[in-house]
């Protein structure tokens, strides 16, 4: 339930927007506009998205929430008897409640390694299928499934990625990034991946709005345009049309001018910088090495309750009878002073 | 495309939200809160909903669009092996895109009047199949799904949905009604049919945010507690569960504070009526006879073209090569400056 | 249930198979083979099946019944937004639980004539679609259904067929054909539509053998190779692969060595001619003017009574209260005695 | 492809029926009777499985094969929202080219132990599922899957099987059995589950016909009536309903008549006891601890190819360079010369 006088750490989605884009929705709201994303707003979101991933010729769509997205666009994708590869611990593995089958396709679980897949784990996989005889009675792995960063908020290298992209392309099976924290790896020092990257290696991406400042929406680019035919009436099949597209239109028209994505991503990443910082100097064991706007900690129950009277923070996983591992999220919306106290009681 | 210069009546979901909904969650924008609908605002938006239908025991759900939500409860009240009895001009019938049948279910089409399905042709479809000898090689009727408005904005009366519900209970199948546009309904002098009512006599039924001043948003009721047992999972597996949940929340908390709703509904109403007294003066006619926002007209195409550049309105059906139906829809954000041009020029 | 000791015409699938089929199951039973269809069995009833299409290229499948082999097919040739159109009273609009619909697509009806489409009637449901500004919204056809015969024993002549071909090839949707009692429509002197004029004007179509004297089993041919990649592990997925392939694979080799499948068409409609003379003479209303294997005919109710005690005819509707229509069908198994009880007692 | 002068042991569905099927199809082949499964052959057939279960009240259906089966009975019943947990071996896991998936559900896979569930891993994993934070965003468990025997051709004993059967009620899941082959764990000397067992413990299993003696058939047993409503309309729109349901019927009818299913059991693994004393004597490492008509030895490829000319074996998989794992299955038809054969060249 809603933190009242402690400040939350506990996800990156605990605000609404970012004012930004709040301004924009009142400037605009009351001019008349076509529905749909037949709007003037939404086709300028699109303009600069394409610019943004020096990717002049993509199709760029914009729909409401991530497992929706990620549902819509791997349906789409996918032959019917096609699977998608995924990290064992990604999304849509595990907390999309089966949206991804309930599509028809399989999700086809890879071991990760603090959140990733790797190129070669990849590789042994497609060889298995291929080499196996009974092959035509299995799921075909169709498109490889990533995210950047990752649940873990571990980071793809450009290396890494181009490795998995070119396996991929040589397998004919598509690569798709699910970039629902974009912002958050686009800002962060350790990150050589940009968007023209995405735009140059991936078949589909998307570029997240919910948990990096906007009230909703994900921006899918498909870098090669009509990579989806008729994506606009599967976009519709699967309820994720909005009747008012403008809404999507505008907040991504704003995200994307004056840099603010990269702001918002920035200014998260500090926050998250100087809490690490911290949690080095006090001795913290950070069991996952995320550079990211999410921080994970090891921590004793009895400890934790006290820390929990301050601030709050979102719990990870057990360890054993005495320790948890706790999740530290930043945001756009992060306040220099929450960080303080969050220090402060470390 | 958008309206530059002259006012459009095309659709009643031009503009962005009511003033008092960005107002409120401007106001609410920086407060941190818990995600997926477990906030106090979408807490609070849920007992007002509550009240308003005296349904005290009800499941309240806010989802983003009609289309998910008509997909979402019909693919989660209905058996696999069983149907949904449309008009064959419902929405599901038409216009989503196979989202209906995407979810593996067939929607039944019967004869429609106004958009309107009656009781009699409901049992005669009812007596059809199951006096059938073969009805279990055919798709079982699960339910009856009407709209209200429906999609030419007339109106069932108290008296033939209680006999549409009375139908269905006794028949076992459940009772859903679209409320896409019921604050316009809910609104107009003819229509009897209350939210209570409506919660009396249905299984389920939502109360449309998207075309009634929401930014989106749709209010799922359920007046019998646990009629969907985890329908909060179904949700997420249809991609319809928002993460900022509040913002869903903060909307219908708004619509139901101070009789927004019915507020919204009365305005669109009073222009409509305004218009089409208008129009009868005038000797259009007028070939449904809806009483609710939405309004048909029959033009001849070169008078369109002349009123074309005036006002903009909604291009419903061809009669013949020299008429069309073309439809005027009024909606919260009508101005009366607006109405004056319209009926100017008409 | 079954009938005792009077014959029954209530269709043509009463009895086991032809026996040659037997003999030939039972001739094989011993030799070890393959599963899945990759047996010499199946190959060569591949191959007789290509030459009696003149389709060397075409590719050739084994299901088990006809509606597992129309959803598998429709299911795999079109695309997820697409609906496939068929007539309102086709096997796949009515008599198939939804299979279709399991499958996600929409069965788009259309009206028919004694159990037919026109190219004509397709012709305006495409442009309706095409024309109409909101189809992006709407289910796009995607294939035309067809019978032949039809649910109703009609026949589609050859340049009917070739309209309906060539209306689908310049829309760019796949024609396919349901020959569930093809061998029927093959043998009737009035049809002039062949085995190759099928593969030649049909993007796919299935010989049945079910009710045309196997066991079980349809045929499905794809004239041109490659129509739908992966289609073994389509079918697998479908649940629609056989482990002894062979057991179809022998039985569809049967039915086409030595003219078998058109003996056994034949002999049906021989049966069927002979009664229809009869049934014309003494006067009898056929309501559906069919000229293959089935018959349709009114009898009073009292006098069906009197009927059913001597044969079994099967029920078909319901035309007032005295009057029904009744089918009569027959087979391969059909014996010249049955028919004379038959015509003796009507 | 097929073994023409050298005996195969690649798989147990090598060859034809028994000929006590083919016998009876052949008498009963011109005799008239219903369609779908309502004819006197199968409400027989129904009757001596309700007797072998000692299970008066249970539902029985007769389904074509193994795959179709498991979609077909997991889709039922499971609810939208439910996975079904299985090993990661497990035939529905890998072999049905997402026919599980195709229907909706995701498969929950669990380590194995030669094949083998244990009630341990199933309980840690319920746990792990309740106790997770995010449960209502993840994939319910709402049923558990094993095949008796496994993939691997081991068996549960009934304390196990008990046990599994306990933990699974008490968490309010189903319980299903796959018995593709259950033939053969039932005449297994080491088997103490029988078939009044799987009735007392499961909600669901189905006795094999396609892999012990039929043609094709798998016989669905639902030890409580009503288990699943509408369980016809639903095998029609899985494409699983037989036409001639009469030809499954009479297969399980005979199967089921003078213990011919113990028989054929029977006679399969005393042919593989006597294989397995050899191998033993010869030094064999037999890899997984098999008791049943299922056989996997460890062979050098060197060693392998020579055994090749002379007998044909089932590729399982390579364990090195150098070695790879084969399986030697027996059936009804395994003829005593051939395995003196198999024998003579180890």
């Amino acid at each position: 339930m809603q933190a009242k006088n402690r400040p939350s750490f506990a996800s990156d989605y605990l605000e609404g927007a970012h004012p930004l884009i709040l301004q924009r929705l009142a400037e605009t709201n009351l001019v008349q506009s076509a529905g749909y994303g037949m709007d003037e707003y939404t086709a300028s979101a699109k303009n600069k998205i394409r610019a943004a991933c020096c990717a002049p010729e993509a199709d760029i769509f914009f729909l409401v929430g991530g497992t929706q997205t990620n549902a819509t666009i791997i349906d789409a994708v996918l032959q019917s008897y096609q699977g998608v590869i995924a990290a064992e611990t990604g999304h849509i593995s595990v907390h999309e409640a089966g949206a991804i089958e309930a599509g028809g396709h399989k999700v086809l679980p890879l071991p990760h390694k603090n959140g990733k897949l790797s190129a070669r784990e990849i590789s042994i996989a497609l060889d298995r299928y291929w080499k196996d005889e009974t092959h035509e009675h299995m799921v075909m792995p169709g498109m490889v499934y990533l995210s950047q960063p990752t649940e873990y908020g571990t980071l793809y290298s450009l290396s890494e990625l181009k490795e998995i992209s070119a396996l991929c392309h040589r397998n004919q099976i598509a690569l798709y990034v699910d970039g629902a924290r974009l912002a958050y790896a686009l800002a962060c020092p350790k990150n050589d991946v940009t968007l023209p990257d995405l735009a140059a290696l991936c078949d589909a991406f998307y570029i997240g709005g919910t948990k990096c400042g906007a009230l909703f929406g994900e921006a899918v680019v498909l870098p090669s345009h009509n990579t989806i035919p008729h994506f606009f009436t599967i976009i519709k099949q699967h309820g994720a049309l909005l009747a008012k597209g403008r809404i999507a239109g505008i907040q991504f028209d704003t995200l994307f001018t004056d840099n603010l994505y990269d702001r918002i991503g920035r200014s998260a990443i500090d926050a998250a910088d100087r809490i690490r910082k911290a949690l080095s100097e006090k001795g913290y064991r950070m069991p996952i090495p995320s550079p990211t706007n999410q921080i994970f900690i090891e921590v004793e129950k009895q400890q934790l309750a006290a820390l929990s009277d301050k601030v709050e923070l979102g719990f990870w996983e057990n360890i054993d009878e005495n320790h948890v591992v706790m999740r530290i999220a930043t945001s756009w919306a992060t306040r220099q002073e929450d960080v303080d106290t969050l220090i402060a009681c470390l």
